[in-house]
C-alpha cells in the first residue's frame, strides 16, 4: 500500500489497535503535530466491562461498540484503517499488515489479550471465552440453546445436562457470567417454559485459586461469594478442572455432565507482542521500560493488556481498562513532548482508580484504597460508573433504558438466537 | 419424543411457523378449547418489513425480533417448541421433526418462503438475499466492509468496485434497500473517510420488470423512481441480470465491476410446502382451497408466503404481512368453530388494507384502494404503520428512539461489523 496524498512532513504516529489504550493515545494526540493512523482489525471500539450483558442478551451489540472512525471522525489528524498486523519492523520502522506496509516515526501496540486455554487448545469448542463481540454471540447462543435443548429432552438426566452450566473462572467476567446466569434462570425464563422447569438449572462457578474476586480484598471476596450463593450459584474454590468434553468437565474426581461451559479463567497476549523482538512473560505480555518504550526502542511503546507494567509496589499494573487508558494517554504525551523537542522518558506511574464488580441483580463490591462497600451500593456505584464510561450519548440512553425495562420485568432484550446451532452435536454424543 | 405428562383430552394443534401467519393463528386460539404446539426452527418471531434496516445497519437485531416463548408466555394453551419440519404424513396425522415426532388433530403450515435465485444458486454467495437476521448480519458486513476496503485500495478502477452497489429487484425490499444505501453513502459515512469518498458510491438498481414498486399503480412507481433518482440511485428497469461472480454483475452487454450485489429479486416457498403431497404451483407454493386447506385434507391449512390463494377477483393474494395475518386468524376461527362443533369451511377473503413502501429520508409512496399518496406524507404513515404494527413496548420505543437519532445526525445506530470477512477472497480476484 502506498500513499498517494502530497507528502506529510509531520512526524507518523501509527497506533495498533483502537481498545482503551489505543484511542486514548489517539485522542491525547488530537492538536500535536502529528499525523496518526490507528489499526485495527474491527471497525469497532469495544467497551468490554460489558460485553457479558451482550453475551447473556441483556444488551445487544451495538450498545456497547461503536465504530473506531466514527469516534475519531472529527479529529482531523487520524486515518482509521481496518487490517490486521503480520509483521514489526523496529529496525526498518515498518509494520507489515495483510495488504502491503506502512512506515512509523513513533509506533504504540495496543493489541490487547485474548483468553488462552493454558496448553489446552483442544477445550475452546466446549467452552467459549469472552473477548469479541463474535465470542458474545457465541455465548448467548449457548445458553439460551441450552434450555430451548432441555424443553425438548424427556430423559431427566439428559435434561439435567442441559440445565447445568459451569463457568470456569471467577474474576470479574466469570462472576459477573454467572450473576446473569442465575437470573434469566431463575426470573426471566420459568414462566415461558411447559415441560422443562428453568429453575431447576445449576450455575457452577469454578475457581482454581483460593477465593472469587482475587482483585479485591479477601472480606470483599468473602462477601461476594455469600452473595453469588444467594443468587443461587454454586462456588467451588481450590478446584482445578482437568478435562472439558462434550460431556462435561472434570473436577477432581467428580464428573460434572453439562453442554453449556463458559471459559473466563485465563488470558494470553496478541501475538504482535512477540513480533516485536523483545522478552515477554509467560502469559506473552511484552516487559517494557519504565516510560512503557520496547526496551532498546525509545520510539515504540507498548501499552495496556500487552505490556507487563510494575507498579511503584512492585505490583504488576493489571490489565484493566483504567490501566489501558492511563497508559495511552501517558504515551501519547511522550509522544508529543518528543516532537516538541522537549525531554522525555518520564516513568509511568499507575493511578489505582478502585475496583467495581456487579453480581447480578442490585448487588455488587466495590474498592476504593481503604474504603471497601458491598450489597446495592456498589451495585450503584458500578451502574453509574458504566454508564458514564460508555461511549456516546445514545449507548448510554439505550443501556439505561434496557437496564431500566430488565429491571421492572426481568427481560432480557436481547434474547435473540442467530447462527448455527454448534450444540446439534452433543445432542446425541457417541456412545450415549 | 414422547409427552410425559397427563393425557389432554383437547384436540391438539399444531402450528409449524411462527412468523406473521402462525403468530396471528395462536393467538386467535388463545381461549379455545384446544392444546396449541408452535414449531419454529428460530426461537424469535421477526418483524420482517424492518429487516432491511438491521441490514443497512440502522437497527439492531433484538430491535425487530422477540423470543417466540416470550411472546405467547401467558398463552396457556401453547407449548412452543424450537425445532425443524423434516416430514409431514397427512395420513397418520403427525409431524416429523429432527427430533422425533409430534402427532396432531388439526395443522396449520406457516412455513413461509426463502429468496430464490430462479436456478442460478451458483449466485447466492454473491447476492445474499434478505429473509433472516443472519442474512441482515451478512449484508451489513458486506456493505460497511465494502467502504472499509475502498479505504484501503490505490488502484482507482479497483476502489470503484468496492463502492459500486448493485441491487437486483425493485420490490419493497430493494427499493428500502437502495434509499437507505444511498443515505449512507451520501450523509453517513462522508466525515469519517480520509482517502477515498463514500460519496463516489454508484448505488444501481436494477429490475427485470418494466417499473420499481410493481404491487403499486403506475402513477406511484413512476413518483417512486423520481424519489429514487433524486437520492441518488440509478434506477434501472426492464433489463435482467445475465452473471452475477465475484467481479461483479452482467446486464446485457455490459459488465459492472462491484463486489457488493444484494438480491432482492425472488422468493420461493419453503420446502414443507413440497412435504404436503399437494399440487404446488412454479414458485413451489400449495394450491389451497377457498377455505385455505390442503385439498383433501380438511383438517391441514397452508396460510401465509407459503399459499397459493386467490382473491375474489381473482388474483392471487400477495405475499405481505397482513394477509399472512388475516390467513392466520381465518384458519384459527375455522378450526376454533370445528372443535366447538359447528359448521365451517367458510372461504377466506382477502381485506387490502393499502400498500406502503419508503424510499429513504422522508420519502415513500402509498396506496389504500383509490388514495394514493407519495413524498413526506407516505413515509410518515409508513413510520407510525410500523412501530405500530412492531411487537412489544421496548421495542417500539428503542426503534423510535433509534430513528429519532438518525434523523438529526444521521448517524446509524448498528455500524458494528462481526463475522468473518467473507469478501476477502475478493480482494485479488483470480487472474487479476
Amino acid at each position: 500500500m502506498t500513499d498517494s496524498r502530497p507528502v506529510d512532513s509531520r512526524p507518523h504516529v501509527v497506533i495498533l489497535g483502537g481498545g482503551f489504550g489505543g484511542l486514548a493515545a489517539a485522542r491525547t494526540l488530537a492538536n500535536a503535530p502529528v499525523r496518526i493512523t490507528l489499526i485495527d482489525r474491527r471497525n469497532h471500539h469495544l467497551f468490554q466491562p460489558l460485553l457479558y450483558q451482550v453475551g447473556t442478551a441483556g444488551l445487544s451489540a451495538p450498545s456497547i461498540a461503536a465504530p473506531l472512525r466514527h469516534i475519531l471522525r472529527k479529529q482531523a489528524n487520524v486515518t482509521t484503517l481496518m487490517d490486521e498486523v503480520v509483521g514489526v519492523d523496529t529496525t526498518a520502522q515498518h509494520v507489515h499488515l495483510t495488504q502491503g506496509e506502512i512506515g512509523y516515526d513513533y509506533l504504540i501496540v495496543a493489541t490487547g489479550a485474548t483468553h488462552a486455554y493454558f496448553g489446552h487448545d483442544d477445550w475452546a469448542p466446549y467452552a467459549p471465552g469472552l473477548k469479541t463481540l463474535d465470542d458474545a454471540f457465541t455465548i448467548r447462543r449457548r445458553v439460551l440453546l441450552a434450555f430451548e435443548h432441555a424443553e425438548r429432552e424427556d430423559d431427566p438426566v439428559k435434561r439435567q445436562a442441559w440445565l447445568n452450566f459451569v463457568i470456569v473462572g471467577a474474576g470479574a467476567t466469570g462472576v459477573e457470567l454467572a450473576g446473569a446466569l442465575a437470573e434469566i434462570a431463575r426470573h426471566t425464563l420459568p414462566r415461558e417454559f411447559r415441560r422443562s422447569d428453568p429453575r431447576k438449572a445449576n450455575i457452577l462457578l469454578v475457581e482454581a485459586g483460593p477465593r472469587v474476586l482475587p482483585a479485591f480484598d479477601d472480606d470483599l471476596s468473602a462477601k461476594a461469594k455469600k452473595q453469588l450463593e444467594r443468587l443461587g450459584v454454586q462456588v467451588r474454590t481450590g478446584e482445578a478442572v482437568s478435562t472439558i468434553d462434550e460431556h462435561g468437565v472434570k473436577l477432581g474426581d467428580q464428573h460434572i455432565a453439562s453442554h453449556t461451559v463458559l471459559w473466563a479463567a485465563g488470558v494470553s497476549a496478541s501475538p504482535v507482542g512477540a513480533m516485536l523482538g523483545a522478552p515477554t512473560d509467560r502469559a506473552g505480555r511484552v516487559q517494557v521500560e519504565a516510560d512503557l518504550s520496547l526496551p532498546g526502542h525509545p520510539n515504540v511503546f507498548v501499552i495496556g493488556d500487552l505490556a507487563a507494567a510494575t507498579q511503584a509496589n512492585g505490583k504488576p499494573v493489571p490489565g484493566v481498562a483504567p490501566a489501558a487508558k492511563q497508559m495511552g494517554n501517558h504515551v501519547a504525551r511522550s509522544v508529543r513532548a518528543r516532537v516538541e523537542g522537549q525531554a522525555s522518558a518520564t516513568p509511568f506511574r499507575y493511578r489505582d482508580d478502585g475496583s467495581l464488580a456487579t453480581i447480578g441483580r442490585m448487588a455488587g463490591v466495590a474498592q476504593f484504597g481503604r474504603i471497601k462497600i458491598s450489597g446495592m451500593l456498589a451495585w450503584w456505584i458500578w451502574l453509574v460508573a458504566h454508564v458514564y464510561f460508555l461511549i456516546g450519548f445514545r449507548n448510554r440512553l439505550v443501556v439505561l433504558m434496557d437496564w431500566a425495562m430488565a429491571y421492572w420485568t426481568y427481560e432480557r432484550s436481547a434474547r435473540i438466537v442467530v447462527g448455527k446451532d454448534e450444540t446439534a452435536q452433543a445432542r446425541t454424543p457417541p456412545g450415549d
